[in-house]
């Protein structure tokens, strides 16, 4: 159970109206997502957050279903229950096929061994040619 | 500095020399990475990691640049030194631009604080039609 | 369902008994919390971590409402189901509006996203007087 | 050593020199700490991530010792050496003393403790009245 | 609810019968664990995974209920549902009392205590005789 | 660099001085680790840390060299350099081999991997007999 009371759909404070119809625009939906809803609590915050993910989140040198396989190794990385379920069904609606997700999983679960490892050992970064 | 000493390039133990050089070979590159060498210090371990990461690494359904991406995704989040240098090199010797990598970590950081803010307010997974 | 059974709050055991009377008397509160009785399965443990807490928790340099802030933005860093539902509720008690907790978990969202992307620029401390 | 070339204090970029100068000014300080160096390799994320944070750090129902004590603690818990350096010099140059900062981390090192044996036992919520 | 359909027991997909019928022998145990069975919509990440655990759990210079409290301890430090609740019943079922639990527990604790400090700190490592 | 001026370890402060004394007595070493030298900027939490870290430490139920391990376990899924450091020498000081460590961190490895998975496919605990 949340620990704020979910913002109502209908609520009629003006920052929230406008990015709640953004958000149901944006993302060609018809229900606010809770994350949202609780949120907007505190509708400055709301906002905030909204116009920010909104514009990482479009494509630009990087695609929409790259960005939320990034999303979802992160969440996943973290252990965030809300956000795992949300970005597993993005991807999906976005097209990625089962066994795509099986080896984007696989790759989630490997670095999170090799990090470890990586630390466990101390080891120093390898002297490579510097990106850039 | 290494918590272990790490293991000679030209190691003779039959494993280490097996793998060191498939290594070498399939990444096409002419040193022992650190973190190979330190593993040897256990060479079965060494081979379990190294043909697990080969065979998960390999491109399939996701191609190998998106796989380096998610594995920096997750190295950034679980903040390993080592792996961040390593993967950040990854992907631009695979071509992601430095545009394209400041997005990408754009996306990372984005859910870094969605996810903390998804857990604070306790928010229920929304109903949603299950993929698959 | 809880790893194991939690401990009656009649337990007679001498120091599980005393530790609970004094849960409830420091707390002002007529039942003893879940995390108290599953940590009474080890009395010696039980006794050493509220002691402990006990001693840290009582107002000093800093107050008792910080320190509860304090204590949830640590919770919701780590995604702690039981401790964000406890530190959101002990917050409230001590006075903190609903708009205040927006800008307290605005403030860690934030730092959970500065904090990745420093990590991931493996950015260098800045030359700074050292404080103290 | 930073994964991206950190950028010129005297960069042309018109969005970086933009928000070079309000950091500088808006902090008081003459150079411009790293972090917003490195994030200027991709100016709009630039600043986007500072509009946010000056949003989000200006005191409102919470004063400005308070959100970078939440930072700190935030910073410790996830390990992040750049961040805990930064912030620790800013919570003693708002006035924290060296002994409330000892305060500050018991309480920091303390909720660790706890969120893990909350984890560890499983501990469902206790039935709070709902605060708010 | 899991993100995927979990694999039915009865699964006549080859990889996925062979790993089952080892699972269920090795463990000595009559039914597929939940993990595995979601771990089989890709087969192949299914085999990789259980081959390696299989020889990365059996006993060699270190025995078989270290190694279940290592994993235990590992599962508390990261917060994963799942897993704390299968290690507990494993060290359990390797004859773990109740009371060694708890001090298996409390040092899991502790630690995560002390390794925040010593972020916190940021302190340098000892000079310590390097080991081995 | 430390983010407070260790504390020398001639100090003359009452509890420094005999907390200090007992760390050399208890670990029969004639240096102060830097953690309690940091520590002890704060003399009544250090003595807290102390106090209680040697009640967790000393062997009960659970064996020294298996409370050292669960040490470097947790260090390690933390990634926190400094403990790393300090607990990679105490097991060694306890006898464990180098080969005995690779299998150590083997175990740590997988399940840093498993416990991501299980997150990811969010799984649901099995109906396992209740231990205890």
């Amino acid at each position: 159970m949340s620990t704020v009371p979910l913002v109502d759909e209908d609520c009629d404070h003006p920052i929230v109206r406008r990015v709640f119809a953004d958000i149901k625009a944006t993302k060609n939906i018809d229900r606010v997502p809770n994350i949202w809803r609780a949120l907007a609590t505190h509708p400055e915050h709301l906002e905030l957050c909204w116009t920010r993910l909104k514009a990482i989140m479009s494509p630009g040198k990087v695609d929409a279903l790259t960005k939320e396989i990034i999303a979802l190794a992160v969440s996943v990385t973290n252990g965030c229950r809300y956000c795992i379920n949300s970005h597993t069904a993005a991807v999906q609606k976005l097209g990625l096929s089962l066994e795509a997700l099986g080896e984007v999983l696989a790759v989630v679960g490997l670095y999170n061994q090799m990090n470890r490892l990586a630390d466990a050992y101390q080891v120093e970064p390898d002297i490579l040619p510097r990106p850039w």
